[in-house]
């Protein structure tokens, strides 16, 4: 008989917990001058990558991801015209904005090319949009840099699409970014953010350190969260930070409906439910 | 240089990825006539222990489903003063119940005493409520005929806190098992069940098949969330079945905050909040 293919690919969620994954194919890797990256496929989570071993996206649950990075702020503010994706290399952000006829343009700003090269050639579900959407305009530069050089109010929407603050990522949590990012956004602006997650203490620190900044720049300053299987406890969170929109108050849920979406993990209801937190995540940021 | 201690346990979520724990130190092990128990010590979880191999729980994380598994109903009928829990033999659920002054009776049913005395001796956390409130009363029965032989009316809230449908549980998944719930329900009554998780294959097909059993004999069959980060995809179901209250429409805010209880997951905002199903699990419910 014989062996099964015994590969796995492990991330640890702490020094003494890790989520594996059988690897029934190992597709590629290689180091660029930012960061090594490597995909491979699961038979379960299908075609995923990682960046410095930490699982990016698999493609069965991006749709949790990219659904809640991108449309409760739409639902927020649906006359959301100008938007800059920060990261957001495999396309899956900018996949879902596309969807939405009456965006003018998409900027998006991935310092490593090789991100979306490999996803336009192993991730085509998140990736094809990149080249067949004008509205996209690829930046190969730093986000940091970028967000200097914008102009006061250019943008309806900032979408950080980053790896967790480690290696290129760091500079987009600091005070700095997100000072640039308020200045470059107009009144009605909103920046949506990485805010890791809560349970494991290593993520929660960086929650605590990157809602510290924000809430000091952002007169609104939320958070949401959203179940996905493939990272660490299963819940991620995302920040809402705003200069006067409230994704609560605001949500105008009939003008978003009226655009038809199809969606497989946000939807109306879910919009005010995310924003719904438990109370131990919830103490966590008010005592920030 | 001495070698770290390399033991691991492991959780398959499918027949390709798996959770596992660094154990720390490995307390016991043991077959009763029911099923094998062993309890263990990760440094993140704490102790934790497993029946034929699931996880049940781990101290740093059992406060989700204690908390989730209780108030909802609790919250929904804040009258309730019967209520019967089938399995439970950690004592989480009937030490989040004694904390209610007002409820009379809890009758917990479980069907191996082991699982209870092994509690007792390595999960206090949980489990020494359970002889400290002379309010509980243990039957080391099989909850199928308990339930069978229950007075009509005699329950306002059924707690269904079982391993899964394999073992000596699979006789709480079935149709038997929950007419007769409804019957020993008063007209007020709620049944909370396990309803397992919606993104891999295996647990889905059995939130189906419990869901479509619940459906045809409550009136009213809601399906709510959490995020536990030691179960399969992070994110656990329970079902909220009822005579006539809805979670929602009846939610009575106002009287559960007057007890004053101290929760770490759940809370009045988050009671609405974990109703709000994604996309695709609303899809799988409404397909039933």
């Amino acid at each position: 008989m014989l062996a099964r293919k015994d590969l796995w690919y492990s991330e640890y969620h702490s020094n003494d917990v890790k989520l594996s994954f059988n690897i029934a194919e190992y597709l590629h890797e290689e180091e660029t001058p930012f960061q090594k990256i490597a995909f491979m496929k699961n038979e379960t989570f299908g075609t995923f990558f990682t960046l410095d071993g930490y699982i990016m996206l698999t493609e069965k649950d991006e749709f949790v991801y990219h659904d809640m990075i991108t449309h409760p702020a739409m639902a927020t503010n649906p006359d959301i015209k100008n938007v800059l994706i920060i990261g957001g290399g495999d396309g899956g952000s900018a996949r879902e904005l596309s969807r939405y006829k009456h965006i003018e343009r998409i900027d998006m700003v991935e310092i490593d090319e090789r991100v979306v090269r490999l996803c336009q050639k192993f991730l085509p579900q998140t990736a094809e949009v990149l080249d067949k959407d004008p509205r996209i305009h690829l930046y190969f530069e730093d986000g940091l840099a970028f967000a200097k050089n914008a102009k006061d109010g250019e943008y309806d929407l900032i979408l950080v699409d980053s790896t967790d603050p480690i290696g290129p990522s760091e500079g987009l949590f600091t005070y700095d970014f997100y000072s640039n990012c308020f200045r470059i956004l107009n009144e009605k602006g909103i920046l949506i953010n990485q805010h890791e997650s809560a349970f494991f203490e290593d993520f929660r620190s960086e929650m605590i350190r990157a809602h510290q900044k924000i809430k000091k720049i952002f007169p609104i300053a939320k958070v949401y969260g959203f179940n996905t299987p493939t990272y660490a406890s299963g819940y991620w969170y995302f920040g809402f930070a705003s200069k006067k929109l409230d994704p609560i108050k605001d949500h105008d849920k009939e003008k978003w409906e009226s655009f038809g979406l199809k969606t497989k993990y946000y939807n109306s209801d879910l919009h005010g439910g995310c924003f719904a937190l438990p109370t131990y995540v919830r103490q966590i940021l008010e005592a920030i």
